[in-house]
This record gives C-alpha cells, sequence and structure tokens, in this order.
C-alpha cells in the first residue's frame, strides 16, 4: 500500500512531502485547468514560471507565446490569461510553446520541481489521472494551490473528489486527519459544486462577479472532458504520452 | 466590524496575521487545555518554551517547577508531563512558576509572540474567553498548534466551536473559506466530540490507545468547566485579572 498525503497549501508541503513521490498540483480556478486544456488543444509544452519578468523575457521569442495573470487578470503585454477559453481549441496555439505565469498554480510547480515528478489534476482529467496514477505504484501528495497560501474550496474540493477515488482502488492510505475532513465536505459539496462554492465562498463569489468569470469557473469543473496529462520534465509540462 | 482569522496549522500563520490582533492559541490535547487547569488550579504563572534545553535549565530553580512533553510523552528528569491530571488540584504547584515545553503548543506561542497579544484557548474556558473577547474590540486569529505543522481534528474543532459562536456576536466578520468548511465540521462532530475524533481520525485513536489517553482526551473535551484566561505577557502566562 503506498501513501496519499493531502496537502491544502503550498505553505505545508515541507510537512507533507513523501519520498519517492507523484506530486498532483492542482489550482482548479483557473491555472491547471488551463493546462490541461491548452495541451490538450495543441500547445506544444507549457514553461511555468513563478516571475512575470521572465515569463516576458520569451515574448514574440520563436515558438513561443506567453501567457500571465495576476490576481485574476491578464498582465499587460501578454498574449493570453490564464483563462481555459484564450486557450480551448484555439488554432493560434497549435505547436507553440507557451512561457505562463500565474498568481498561485506557477508557484505551486516551482517549490516542488526538484523534488518529486508532478502532474497536473483538474476536473476535466481526474479520470484519466486517476488510472494513470493507479498504474504507477508510487506515493502520492495531492497539492493544492490555495491563494496565496491561505487553504482554498475548488482545489480542497477537487483533492477531496481524488482522494477519494484513489483510497476507494485500495493502493493507497492516508493517515492524516484532513483526508476525513475534506470526505465529508466532498459529500455535501459533490452534486452541484459550483453552487456549493458559491453559497460557501464569499471569496469565489465575489470574484466571478468582480471579474465576470462565472462561465469560466462552470467551465473548470467539468467532470472527464480531456484524456490529457500534463507532466513537468526538463522544465516543461507536455502531455503524457504512453 | 473587526475580522476573524482561523489559521489551521502554525506553518500557515504568516498569510493570517492580522494588525492589532489578539491570537488565540489552541492546542486542546493537551497543551492549551493544560495551561488552563494549572492557572485555574493555583499555578503563579506558566513561562513556555520552545526547546526542552531551556525548559530543564529551571530544574530545581526557587519558586519553579518544570512540565514537559515530546510526541505525547513525559520528558526525562522533568516534574510534570502536560498531562491536565498532572496539575488539575494538585496542591504541590500553587504559587510556583511552571517552566513548560511541548510539541505543538508552545512553539505557537514562540512563533506569534512578538506579534500579538496571545491568549489560550480550550473547550474548558471557550464561554469565558469569548466572553472576554468580545469586550476587547479587536482582531483575532485562532491558531491551531496542529501536530507538528499538520491539521489535526481537535484543534480544528474547537477553532470551529470559538469561530462559530464569535461571528453569532456580530462583532468580527470572517471572509476566509476556511470558515464555512468548519462549520460543515462542526455540526456533524457538535454532540459527540470526542466519538466523531476516534471515528474519523485515526492519528487520535492510535495515540489514545498507545499511551493511554482516553481519559486524558475525555477531560480535554469537557466544556466551560472553568472560568480563567491565560494572558501571555512579559514571556509568561497569567491569569487575566479584571
Amino acid at each position: 500500500m503506498k501513501k496519499l498525503e493531502i496537502c491544502l497549501s503550498p505553505a505545508l508541503y515541507p510537512y507533507h512531502k513523501l519520498e519517492d513521490s507523484i506530486v498532483v498540483v492542482i489550482d482548479i480556478f483557473r491555472a491547471t485547468t488551463t493546462f490541461c486544456v491548452a495541451l490538450a488543444s495543441g500547445a506544444k509544452s507549457i514553461v511555468p514560471f513563478a516571475s512575470a519578468e521572465e515569463t516576458y523575457s520569451y515574448k514574440g521569442k520563436e515558438g513561443y507565446t506567453i501567457a500571465g495573470e495576476r490576481n485574476g487578470l491578464k498582465l499587460n503585454g501578454f498574449d493570453f490569461s490564464n483563462s481555459p477559453f484564450d486557450f480551448w481549441k484555439n488554432p493560434n496555439i497549435k505547436g507553440k510553446n507557451v512561457a505562463f505565469t500565474t498568481t498561485n498554480g506557477t508557484q505551486a510547480i516551482d517549490l516542488v520541481k526538484n523534488d518529486a515528478m508532478i502532474v497536473i489534476g483538474s476536473f476535466l482529467n481526474e479520470k484519466v489521472l486517476l488510472d494513470w496514477l493507479s498504474k504507477q505504484g508510487k506515493n502520492v501528495v495531492l497539492l493544492c494551490s490555495g491563494w496565496k497560501n491561505t487553504i482554498n474550496y475548488e482545489d480542497t474540493l477537487f483533492a477531496a473528489s481524488l482522494a477519494k477515488k484513489m483510497i476507494q482502488t485500495e493502493k493507497w492510505q492516508c493517515k492524516s486527519d484532513v483526508f476525513t475532513m475534506l470526505e465529508l465536505l466532498y459529500k455535501e459539496a459533490q452534486n452541484d459544486l459550483l453552487g456549493y462554492i458559491y453559497e460557501k465562498s464569499a471569496r469565489v463569489k465575489k470574484r466571478a462577479s468582480e471579474l465576470d468569470l462565472d462561465k469560466e469557473f462552470r467551465f473548470c469543473l467539468q467532470r472527464d472532458i480531456l484524456q490529457n496529462i500534463p507532466i513537468f520534465e526538463d522544465g516543461h509540462l507536455t502531455n503524457y504520452e504512453k
């Protein structure tokens, strides 16, 4: 039986990291959802950066396009924001490397990249990710990107959903208190994720209305519409190839 | 309206700290429960230390007694462990200063002591603490000591219980996602806290049986049997005096 750890904030990662593990990075609204979408829509790779400056240095570079967001807004001078709609079936990203920086998700990748194999999770690719993880025989850490190191609903609920399915396979065990806390939360929320999040999270509701993100948030909560798994290797994310 | 933040691990404190605030330090099993008991039972003060060595240097010093625990066990050569039963109505601690070190609780105090006024919370003094907080007109951070920086049930449930009562006074607001997550958890658990924790937390159940702590855990979940509020000032905890 392998170990499963659930880490609700990047700041807690040092206390949850496991030897010889795969880390699933989670940033549902919207970075990791959008990474899945971009690679499913034909981008060649995603090169995640913690800093906007480093990302911007790829502006106009042959074969590259740049995407960036801070506090939910597209960065000035960038080609794309981190909206999944910027990438969904967009022919302009076909074959492109996307240099990408976001408020939370790319920071989480940066934190973990020297410790473990990284894969990208979202509701859009949950099933295919679960099947793939089941074949690896490794310890797994679910790493929620959160919001500037605080715990948020959307990442927590995806971690709950995936953790529950992982435990059901009987390939992993999770001894921490967090798993059973999340089980209860997920049970309440599972049938209407967005309704539940809007009802419970003043933060998400405010963000949806101020930035007109309702449609995007709905998109990000669709289950299993994609079949790809972004894997981080040699500094960039590409689709896992069998 | 003042702000309320709920911080589920000391490692998250930097992201929850508030200006001009009171921090309620919480370590239900057993440090903060025992601090309340020791001061209610006549100890003159508690001097919390993060390190065992520093605590031990008070051994035999006039007016002092020393208490220490690591991983649930009394430290060698110390006068007391962190069991509330070591202090409860114990005449030998009357008028004594207790130099005290524990795995989690005293570390949390150490982390916060230069930032904010610190008070000690437990189920035993929840009501009197709530009444006192209501009169202060300050921002409040509920700081769960957790278990070596991971999130645990017992501290989380106390934070949920106190936060809910604080919000009901309408003197505070809490905008973070954590509050509504905790509300649900508390609703499930409130009528049988220990039964719920045993059912859900493999960690607590194991600790109870391995270290024979069941009776102590029951003691720590009693509500409002004490009327004192330990306050940290000038390096030590004493009872708040009106």
